[in-house]
Parts: structure tokens; C-alpha cells; sequence
């Protein structure tokens, strides 16, 4: 947790952005598995963690506009909940420590939000099925209408206060990337043919783990490397391979780091794989030699997609006028992804909150195939976190449909790109921080050159 | 997955149950953490699982009675899917191998379900949120009275039925419980003074990954296992100190194996550690002695309860008639949990059917402290799997509101208790299948005698 006065100057910074009105913030309950206590780990909602701090289930915050008062809700533990879950501060106790002097219970909480007129109440989207029927059960709004009845000025002003990253924040960010960095090494310096995907998987969950925190997402770690989220970690990996690893670290205090590595599963990449990585890492560091505030994320993806297309023109897969070719989404067949997306509290940082607003700022996202998924588009601005993560792919179900359909055969040679329909996948992904005047890498470096990765996977043997 | 045959089989020995109506079965979605796309790994319901064997998200499954018909619905994956997330079968070839011809789409799901008249549709307990949704979505039921509303029939049913484990469910729990011992010794093997609890569980954790399935349920990994259901990880452990781990593996196939384990953070346990020990390994041993069909398990957990404070008395924690203390709840001071659970698909197996059906047959539970814990109370038959798992603890809380309420003051030492306050819990933990004459430990036997123990502890060093 930060200290109390940073939660404090967070809600006032929010508050000054509205005249009137009350805002609501649902914390995150215990999720279920199979049965109701048989829980995942406990995840909070990270704009109830950014302004209020209290990492446990069962909260609800307000923030009163009008008459500048605080609140947060919540059940304090009975002696049985002491006998199975431990000693802990009560409500009041831990409210005082963000800063918040005035708690009640969920019964307490119940009259409060009966007590404002139904309009006044402003929330955030709904992510979860809990957060909806809560929505229905306190303010009478039905799943169905939960979402377009979201505040989008709530949206749109914890949006740009949580896009721009204090000091403490990249702090914490920096020992999340680092701990990330860790994570890739030990699979770098660990995996082995005859293995099966899921030992190395376990070994980088364990390297989470173990340092305090958790996965920030789901580990990929396979020898699809084409298939962007795969979770699939039933395959034996095989020397001659390429193993693609795309995992990040959660800090206690909820801050993600998010890298992809790609690595031979023998000692040394092939030449036909070298050639694929070096065009993946010149778009890689191209990108990142744009990156300052002003720039626009969309030209930066936009200098990705034709560095991506001209490599690939230069090894025969692509032909036909670059300009034409990344227009019209051909470089799509390879990078059929976004280049970046912010970072945060949440590895998609505020996704939730609707990319629309967040990544994109009101400017139209694209609705062609591959930019579609372009999560970043708005210019950038000093205090952002993202990530840089070209890649190229080979996907045999999309080959044979645009193939089948004919889709860009202008700027495709179908022919050389179906020699390469099981190469699989390279992605390699770092975090960055806009500075006033450019970027900076967040973390410890992970090896990321042809001759640095070599080197490390060198130990495993 | 099991052969087709199998969930044909079990489906027509639940038809057989009901005369008319129609059966919904609600299969799990992906659980979001912090936004709807970052998940939590994919669990599907068990009885989904246990009678169409999809795991998968997003799926329906419909028992026709009157006509026989079953039916599975779900939505094929687009090529946006394809891209993400990798080639799967269709809803249709996957529906074939669990003996399921009739499939549909989620909107003639919709059709389907609004074909029948609502009351004939019977449902189970929902246990999440999304179950309450869709149940109010597609029935017209609402949150609130979604529970009153479930099918005791049809739980009945399910529980009954689930409840005698097939030679196949049988050589599958052996194998859960093997990797679960693995994991244990893992512990034994890697636990170091000065390391955190989070190591020690990360180790864990990983032993379950690496092999292929997941963790059954939260690890708890503990300094503190006075706690019962402690999750927190952040203790340095030291020389002198117990440490309490309780885990689980999960089989890709969704079995479960629940095991506990205490061994010294040091080489060996001190003379104190071994009195209370020996207390907690004679109830463990004497109940596995009474377990065989016919006998209540209620009356088990009584005979643990009366070993318990007898040993306790012996060394003077406690005191007077141990009939009249255990009547009286004495023992729960010590050891306020139940003596063991059901097991199967679910660690604690169909809990979210309700205990009052599954574990207790409609026998009255007891609302006294400590009984009211008691999951499992009923008559025990051939094919019933269940942990044994008394344990001592010490919990400060609990002592000292007892003593200040003068709770069972007659039977409780409490000086002698307080100089204890801080020794932690013990806890050793079996999984075990009731046969036609007594008992089979499940699976490779975990080391649990004191030689045994400190034998394992040993290779530590």
C-alpha cells in the first residue's frame, strides 16, 4: 500500500473533475471455482485499489461530490471468520489508513445509497457477473442496461488520472518489470526438449510466486507462438522449435509487468528463424525510436505494419507496394495484432473501462482485421507506461482463408508463405515509460539480440 | 475425458431418477480478474463435467426426459478466435465424443429453453454469479430466490450418484492423491529457516503445474496453522516453528486430491511438537480404523473428538468427564473443524449441491461450535472417498474469548492453554475410499510419523 496522503491526493485530483454528484465504486468479491468458497485468488478491482488501497473482498467506496466526504463499506470479521481466515484490522482501521474516516457496514451501505437520488450515482462499467447484480440490486439497473448506463465522465476522468503514472507508481512498476525479467531467464535457462510446455510454465508461475506477488495474466508458453492467447500447455517441446513465452509478474500492491520472449528450444536459432526474428526486432526498435509525447501510437503501429511487410517482401512473402499493401491490412496476415497497449494497475491497463476512451481518446478506432486490435491509438503523453510487442505469425487457419478468399493475393505469396506454415510464432515484448522527451525501458533488461538470448539459453545446457 | 460410453451411462443412470421434466445443466464461463479478457484459469462445473465432460466455456447441456433427448449448446469459434486463441473442434464433433448427437447455438439454446414450460425446467443451486444471471436471463428467476428455487430432486439425484465412485473415477483419484503426496514431499524437501512461506508454496504450486493439471484449491502454506483456511504467504519461517501445508492437485481430468502435512521449519520436531503431535496422529489413526460401510461419520468425528481432549487431558490442557466435554463442545477449543469431507470432482465434493443433501442425507446437523463445521455426518457406503484430517490448534482468539466468557470453564485449563498460545496448529490430512470391508488410503502414502517425517526433513539439509 502507498502512503494514506497518496490515496487522499488521488480522490481529491478525481473530485475536482466533478461539480456534483456521488460516485460509486464496487470492490471485488471472492470468485468461486467449482463451489462458492473454493476460490481463486483474491484479484481487487484496480480503480477501487488506485484510490482507496484496501485489498480485500467485499468493499464498497463512495465519494460523495457535493459535500466532499468519503466512505467505504464492509463487514468486519466474527470470531468464525477468525477461526478459518486469521486476525484482521477492522473496516474502520483500515479505511483510517487510506485516509477515510467515515465506514459503515454492507447493511449501512444499503441505506447510503438509498439515501441519494438514483440519478446522482455514477459507477464504472461492469466487469464481472457480481458487479452486475450488485448494480441491480442497489440501484435497480438490470444487467442488460448495466453497461450503457456507466458514467462515461467517471470513465473518462479516472482514465486520464490513472494514465499518467506518478513516481511511486513507476517505481513499483520498475520491480514489476524486473521481476518479469526473471521470470523469462529461469525459462530461458530451464527449458529442455522432451519437455512439456507446462514444466516450463510452472517454473516462471513458481518465479511469481515466490517473490510475493502472482501471473499478472495467464502464462503463455508454447511452441504455438502463432496463437496469440494460447493456454495450452499440453505440448512436448522439441529441439529445432521456437518456444514463445509471454508472462508477466503482479507486485503486491497490483502492478503488472507483461514481456514476450522468443527462444530456440535447441541451443542456437536456425537461419530461417533468424531471419524471421531479425525483422520482429528492427520493427521491435523502430517503434521504440518513435516513442515520445506527441507522437501518435497509431503512427507508430502504422511504421510497424511496413517494417513488418518490407521484411518480409525482402524473404519473398510479400510483394507489391509497401504503402498500398499495410493500407489495405495485408501485413495483417503475419501481425494480425496491435503493436502496444498501455499498462498499469492492469496489464491492459483500465480495459475495462472500454478502449474507446482509454487508448483511444474519442479518436474512431479502426474496423479493419488486424488494426482492429490496435488496443493504442491516442497520442502520447509523458507519464504513460506501454509496451512494444511486434511480432510475425504464421496461422495456417488464416493462410488458408485468405488463400481460399483471395484477400490481398496482390501484396501475398501464398505459394513461399505456405512453405513456412509451421514455423509458429516470434514475439518479443518489453514495457516502456514516456519521458519528457522520449522513453525509457522500465526494469531490469531481458535479453532480447539474437546473440544475448543464445547466450542464456547457453546455461541450460 | 472418459469414453463416450461412460457419460452415456451416467446420464441414463440419472434419467432413470425422474419420470418427467427436463434437466439444465449451466457449464462455467471464463472468470475475468481485473477486466473480462484477464482470467483466471478456466474451471468447469463438476456435475457439467461429470455428465458431459466438456471443458469448455460458454456451454449448455439440456436432459430431455419425456423424449430422452440430451442436447448440448455452445457457439463455434469465428476465425477472430482461431486467431486468438487456436483451432478447436466444433461444438458438434466435441458433443460426439460424450455420446451427444443434438447441439445448437447459444440462441437455439434461447428457442430451446423458452420451448419448454418454465416449471418443468429443473436447475441446480447456482454458486456464481454468472449461474444467477443466466438463470434470471433464460428462466425468468431472480437472484434472490434463485437458491429456494433449485431442484431437490435433482440434487438428490446428482448426489447420490456422484457419490459412489466408478473403478474409473477410483484409478483417477490415486492418481490425484500421488501427485499431491509429490507435492508434499516437495515441501519437506525445499522448506528452509530464513526462506518465506511463499517459496515454500511456489514450490508447490509448480510440482502441481508442471504436471500437467492445477492446483485442487488455495494452497495454504503456514507458520500459522492455528488458521484454518490461512492464505497468506508473507511469514520468514524460522527454526523452532511448525509449518502447516495444505494442498491439493487437480487433475486435467478435474479430480482433486487434499492432503495436509506439519513438519519443523528445523531438522526435527522439539519434545513439545511431539506430545501434541502423537495426540493428533492417534485420532487420525483411530478414526481410519471405524471407517467402513455402515458406519455414521458422524460418530467417527465424535470418537477424534473424545481422543483429542483425552490426550489433551493427559497433559493437563484439559480436564473432567471427556463425554460430558465433548457433549458439550469442549474439544472445539483444540479442534473446531470437522474430522473430514467428501471428495471427488470438487475437493470438497458437491458442496455447492448443498451438505445438508450430499453429506448429510437429511439428517439434522448441529448448529454447536465446532459440529456445525462438520461437512460430512452421514452413513458411509463402498465407493464413498473422503479425507480424514483431525488437527490441534491453538488459536489466540478463540482462547481468549472462551476464557473471558467462561466457555466450558469446567473442562479448560486455561492457564495451561495460554502457555501454549503461540505453538500454531497440526494437521495431518488422508484421502481415503470406503470399500466393502474397511478402507484404502488413496494413492502414494505421504510420509506422517514422526520418524517419517523428520526422515524427509532431513533431505533438506
Amino acid at each position: 500500500m502507498f502512503s494514506k496522503q497518496t490515496y487522499i491526493n488521488r480522490r481529491n485530483q478525481l473530485r475536482l473533475q466533478f461539480k456534483s454528484g456521488v460516485l460509486l465504486f464496487i470492490g471485488n468479491d471472492e470468485s468461486g471455482m467449482n463451489y462458492e468458497d473454493n476460490t481463486y485468488h483474491f484479484r481487487q478491482d484496480s480503480t477501487f485499489l488506485y484510490y482507496f488501497g484496501l485489498n480485500k473482498p467485499g468493499l464498497y467506496a463512495i465519494m460523495d461530490i457535493e459535500n466532499g466526504n468519503d466512505y467505504i463499506f464492509g463487514d468486519d470479521f466474527t470470531i468464525d471468520s477468525i477461526v478459518w481466515m486469521g486476525s484482521q484490522p477492522t473496516i474502520h482501521e483500515m479505511a483510517s489508513t487510506v485516509g477515510v474516516e467515515k465506514t459503515g457496514t454492507i447493511s449501512q451501505f444499503t441505506e447510503k445509497i438509498n439515501s441519494f437520488h438514483k440519478g446522482a450515482v455514477q459507477y464504472l462499467p461492469p466487469y464481472r457477473p457480481e458487479h452486475q447484480i450488485k448494480l441491480m440490486r442497489f440501484l435497480g439497473i438490470s444487467p442488460a442496461e448495466s453497461h450503457a448506463k456507466a458514467s462515461i465522465p467517471f470513465i473518462t476522468a479516472v482514465g486520464e488520472q490513472r494514465n499518467i503514472k506518478s513516481e511511486e507508481e513507476i517505481d513499483e512498476l520498475d520491480y514489476a518489470v524486473s521481476v518479469t525479467t526473471e521470470m523469462h531467464l529461469a525459462a530461458m535457462r530451464f527449458a529442455q526438449h522432451g519437455m512439456n510446455e507446462a514444466q516450463v510454465a510452472a517454473k516462471v508461475h513458481e518465479v511469481a510466486l515466490s517473490s510475493g506477488g502472482n501471473i499478472a495474466f495467464p502464462i503463455i508458453a508454447t511452441i504455438n507462438g502463432q496463437t496469440l492467447h494460447n493456454h495450452y500447455h499440453g505440448n512436448t517441446i522439441k529441439e529445432g522449435q521456437l518456444f514463445l513465452l509471454d508472462a508477466g509478474y503482479e507486485t503486491p500492491k497490483g502492478y503488472a509487468g507483461d514481456m514476450s520472449s522468443t527462444f530456440p528450444v535447441g541451443k542456437t536459432f536456425t537461419e530461417k528463424q533468424k531471419e524471421i526474428y531479425r525483422i520482429t526486432l528492427a520493427a521491435h526498435n523502430g517503434a521504440i525510436d518513435m516513442l515520445k509525447p506527441g507522437v501518435h501510437f497509431r503512427d507508430v503501429h502504422m511504421q510497424v505494419a511496413r517494417t513488418i511487410f518490407d521484411g518480409m517482401k525482402a524473404l519473398g512473402f510479400t510483394k507489391g507496394n509497401t504503402d498500398d499493401a499495410v493500407e489495405n491490412g495485408a501485413h495483417a496476415l503475419f501481425f494480425p495484432c496491435g503493436t502496444g497497449h498501455l499498462m498499469g494497475l492492469d496489464v491492459h491497463d483500465m480495459e475495462n473501462l472500454g478502449e474507446q476512451y482509454v487508448g483511444y481518446c474519442g479518436i474512431p478506432k479502426s474496423k479493419q482485421f488486424g488494426l482492429k486490435s490496435l488496443r493504442l491509438g491516442r497520442e502520447l503523453k509523458p507519464g504513460f507506461v506501454l509496451t512494444i510487442e511486434p511480432g510475425i505469425y504464421f496461422i495456417p487457419e488464416l493462410i488458408d482463408l485468405w488463400q481460399q478468399n483471395g484477400t490481398n493475393k496482390d501484396y501475398i505469396n501464398f505459394d513461399r508463405v505456405n512453405e513456412y506454415r509451421n514455423f509458429g510464432g516470434i514475439r518479443n515484448e518489453e514495457d516502456l515509460l514516456i519521458t519528457e522527451t522520449g522513453s525509457r525501458i522500465l526494469g531490469k533488461p531481458l535479453a532480447k539480440s539474437i546473440e544475448d538470448v543464445e547466450a542464456e539459453r547457453a546455461k541450460a545446457f
